[in-house]
């Protein structure tokens, strides 16, 4: 039949993506990746499922098979109150819901804030994931500035100012795409204005945990609780298969989350969220937290070091204390689709920078670079191959 | 600060609902519930999880806990390939993908089709997940009449004439609510109708295995593939809390789904996907769902002879040949909300039928009673209740 003529409206948002084509490029079994955003499959604890398993099937039995509530799993629930405490979090039981894992609380947020030509304020780049699921709402974007340490507070009140706003959206701590953090200066000036305006804040910290040095910074939501809902989830500190985020919101506000979510999907799954909560209350965390810092720093500090090492002048990058991304910036005029092709042929494969900003003209010179899923090894010799094509294209421009 | 200011015109359609508010009458705990639509825990096979788990660490290792693709994991798709041809189900790999539940599903294919204002021809009554699925597209519902054999093919076509018809929703096999059956002659009908009109069907079959008596029919969807997405779950033949769902359709109709569903979640659980492929795979459901009928089998039939037996004249009830709900109707001028409050107050609880109808006018008379969660003896108390407070009714009405 004709399918055509019944899609909604909403799918001329939703069509197969530029960077879907691009990246079907990398296909490439033998490529060195530094295009993906995945955890490093050495950083689950898979020595902890069996042990997991025993204590799901003895405390929950077959409530963990179930149906639940689309709040979601008590216990976990329960057992975040006291975990999120450590973060700074001011949360109470009523305060703090599970998701289908961050890309399930996007949608959630962005099905309960967006009609269609709604704005969105985002930071410019900013988190693409988070793009995907308010395009399918027909958002609009308004692009807030960003400098070395992120989101600018000045270009914020601006963009409140200028544009008739529904709500902000940033990830204020080891951004992906830059691995950028806002510094606490600029946390408390963004808390400032979003109370003088009366605005939400979105402060989605999938990160926050996987941090290589320096100290913790106060959430946001800890400045503004009434103003801001934080998103975080398992998937970076447990494993992205289980599904499971959470996060933290106005109770008013979260009951508006729950009716969305109870059309969507019922609930997240019971197993994984007994999963999720055997491992938070069974204390495995700051130990695996741990041990994911030790596997993900030296490749961090490999690739801070070869891209000092390898790469042209001109050229500029990010000093992330955290996470799983790094950013790159070329002199103006270096178009990283072109380096794109070019390192994919010599077999190396990064995200260009372009795709990650809602103004379409901007971030051409820019890449991200993820080194959390590859050898350090790998990271040298794909640093290197880029950089060569990033000096071939440096002389092109000359 | 003021949250309502910023919800999408969309929540104005995803309220709370009267049925919600009407449920909370149902809170005590000593109720005898026949209200709700829970699979039984003792129907779970949790003597299998230990054992599964094992094969997914054997087999899958960290594959299990990584990203997965929005297609869904590959050894699920390919097991379900030979399962549902068991099932009649004309199907290859391109055609079968996965989904976060049924409920999954549901968001999925509302998000894709539905634009505000749109016609969505469902039976009435109808499952009430898929109307809160669809409520937050903003659809609008056209009536398929239906009678003691399921839906009208004639209705639906006089439907099909006088409205702007997206699509047609509808359980064929042990509805819910009313656990009737569409036979084969009228499959053949809706076939030949949905061909001729050229209109797109959803045939959504949690139940279908759930057989008590009788032969399996043929799907509609073996009838007309290009015509029909085929959507089941994992709920009712292995356990609900897994979150795992499955749908058949047109290649070219899965590819908007899968776009549609990376928005929403990325993909479903890896790892409960895994379990389902190694339950699929390990040849566990024959036996399984026997044990499931065994224990269903005999509730229903312990509920249809406590109906017969208890029940005044003038009520008449559906007699499925499985699933897990059944339908009674009072004669006109019962108001089942009336009976629910007090039987409520006596310890029973039900869900008054009205609410499975898109037209508020419809199914007063009418109840839907679940059989699968409660023992027999609950179901034989409770019955004897209900037809007290249905006799007092009837009293009040003459």
């Amino acid at each position: 039949m004709n399918y055509d003529k019944i899609y909604a409206t909403r799918t001329s948002r939703i069509k197969a993506s530029a960077i879907r084509e691009l990246l079907k490029l990398a296909a490439n079994p033998n490529l060195i990746s530094l295009g993906g955003g995945l955890p490093s499959p050495d950083s689950f604890p898979l020595n902890l499922v069996t042990e997991l398993t025993e204590k799901i099937l003895t405390k929950y039995g077959s409530t963990a098979l179930q149906y639940d509530t689309t709040e979601g799993f008590m216990p976990l629930r329960k057992g975040l109150v006291d975990y999120l405490q450590n973060y700074g979090i001011r949360a109470g039981l009523e305060n703090i819901y599970i998701s289908s894992g961050s890309q399930g609380f996007l949608d959630q947020i962005g099905k309960l804030l967006i009609s269609p030509g709604d704005y969105v304020a985002v930071e410019g780049p900013t988190y693409l994931a988070a793009l995907q699921a308010f395009n399918a709402y027909e958002a609009e974007y308004a692009q807030i500035e960003t400098d070395d340490e992120g989101l600018i507070p000045e270009s914020m009140e601006e963009i409140i100012n200028n544009y008739p706003i529904k709500f902000i959206y940033t990830v204020p701590t080891f951004q992906n795409p830059t691995g950028k953090t806002v510094g606490l200066k600029r946390r408390e000036q963004i808390a400032e204005i979003i109370l003088k305006y009366d605005m939400l804040l979105v402060e989605d910290d999938p990160y926050g945990a996987l941090r290589y040095k320096g100290e913790t910074l106060p959430t946001i939501q800890s400045m503004a609780p009434d103003n801001v809902v934080y998103a975080s989830t398992f998937s970076k500190i447990f494993a992205p298969g289980l599904r499971v985020g959470f996060f933290v919101a106005p109770e008013k506000f979260a009951r508006w989350m729950v009716l969305v979510k109870q059309g969507v999907d019922l609930n997240t799954s019971t197993y994984t969220q007994a999963m999720a909560a055997e491992y938070l209350l069974g204390g495995y965390i700051p130990a695996q937290v741990n041990k994911i810092i030790n596997i993900y720093k030296p490749k961090l500090v490999t690739m801070l070091d070869a891209l000092a090492y390898y790469f042209p002048e001109g050229y500029k990058w990010s000093k992330p204390d955290g996470g799983m991304f790094l950013w790159v910036e070329g002199p103006k005029g270096i178009d990283m689709e072109e380096v794109y092709k070019k390192s994919i042929e010599r077999g190396v494969g990064f995200v260009p920078g372009k795709f990650f900003f809602p103004n379409p003209e901007d971030g051409i010179e820019t890449m991200r670079l993820n080194f959390t899923n590859v050898s350090e090894e790998e990271i040298k010799s794909a640093v290197k191959i880029l950089a060569e094509v990033a000096k071939e294209q440096l002389e092109i421009l000359v």
